[in-house]
């Protein structure tokens, strides 16, 4: 067994979601390893990664405005606003959809069901870089 | 070290928690995996594992009612209905709740706490057929 | 490549936040290992473990606050109140925040953003002991 890391830059254009799916893959790909784990890490507090349905677009339209309304930018309930009303809503929504991924690895590729993807999920309403390191785990 | 994989299909009947704490108990025993991790994965974007509380099965109901008040099926916010009004609310329920868990693996057994179990929850409310992919490394 | 494995015990006071990074960060500096993956886990179903922005306080006021609203505590919804009001309210805010978190080693340390802290989350509003286990793997 062994360890091996690698890591992608996300160019994101303000809050919504990127498909990493291919990217997280060709990492796995590159490492050799046959079976084993693929974790994937993002090291900001306001985007998150998380496996979503990958057809139809409309599913994230609909976590967006879903999420828009459960934590509304601007609430009055936040006292942490110093970087604009996106900043507090985009910490809480990355603590709900989490930093954190592992994926089974089998037969050299994440193992992701018919329809799961692996998105970053942006939660600034502006462009960030945001690095994503991803571990994989096996022989 | 070493790597090794089992799979357990969960035949659900319809929206609501499945106890697989002794099948997955059981895939890392056959392992013969004495220290490491378990890594439990669904393979669907309308199912999620969680651990939760495993004595009370009220706490399964109190926590369907907390997320049938959530994400109500039918949300007018809702575009995404191709397959009914539990389609979109069963794809964020999976969300907030996780599709994957990483469990720790000691003296042969995951290390639950005494009132952890390891639940598949359905988000659908017809029955269906669920993948769960289990990976123990460890020594 | 190896597994090690530490424990981190948490005396909380009460409802509330408790920066664990540097008591992980030494369980992984202890293993000896260099590059791989730490995972932590809470053995409990009312507590959890979190990143989140370590540098101002109020953020996590701010998602105390959230939360409070989310999941009041005495909700009529729930049944389960063996232990009081914020009996059921706790074991929701636990899976919606988890009880796992996995992170990847670099250099002999979790490799964290620089505002990533990690973060045990007390969501009962008594004094608890809370038990973390940290399995490190990796070379």
């Amino acid at each position: 067994m062994r360890t091996s890391q690698g890591q992608i830059v996300v160019a994101t254009r303000g809050r919504g979601t990127t498909n990493i799916t291919e990217e997280v893959q060709r990492v796995v790909r590159e490492s050799g390893i046959a079976t084993g784990l693929c974790h994937v890490f993002v090291q900001h507090t306001s985007a998150s990664l998380m496996l979503c349905e990958n057809a139809d677009p409309t599913v994230r339209r609909d976590l967006e405005a879903f999420l828009a309304r459960l934590v509304p930018d601007g609430d009055l309930l936040f006292q942490h606003t110093d970087e604009g009303p996106d900043d507090m809503s985009a910490h809480v929504r990355s603590i709900l959809t989490n930093m954190d991924l592992t994926l089974p690895v089998a037969a050299g590729r994440c193992a992701l069901g018919t329809w799961q993807g692996v998105f970053l999920y942006e939660h600034r309403t502006g462009a960030q870089r945001r690095r994503v390191l991803v571990t994989t785990q096996g022989d």
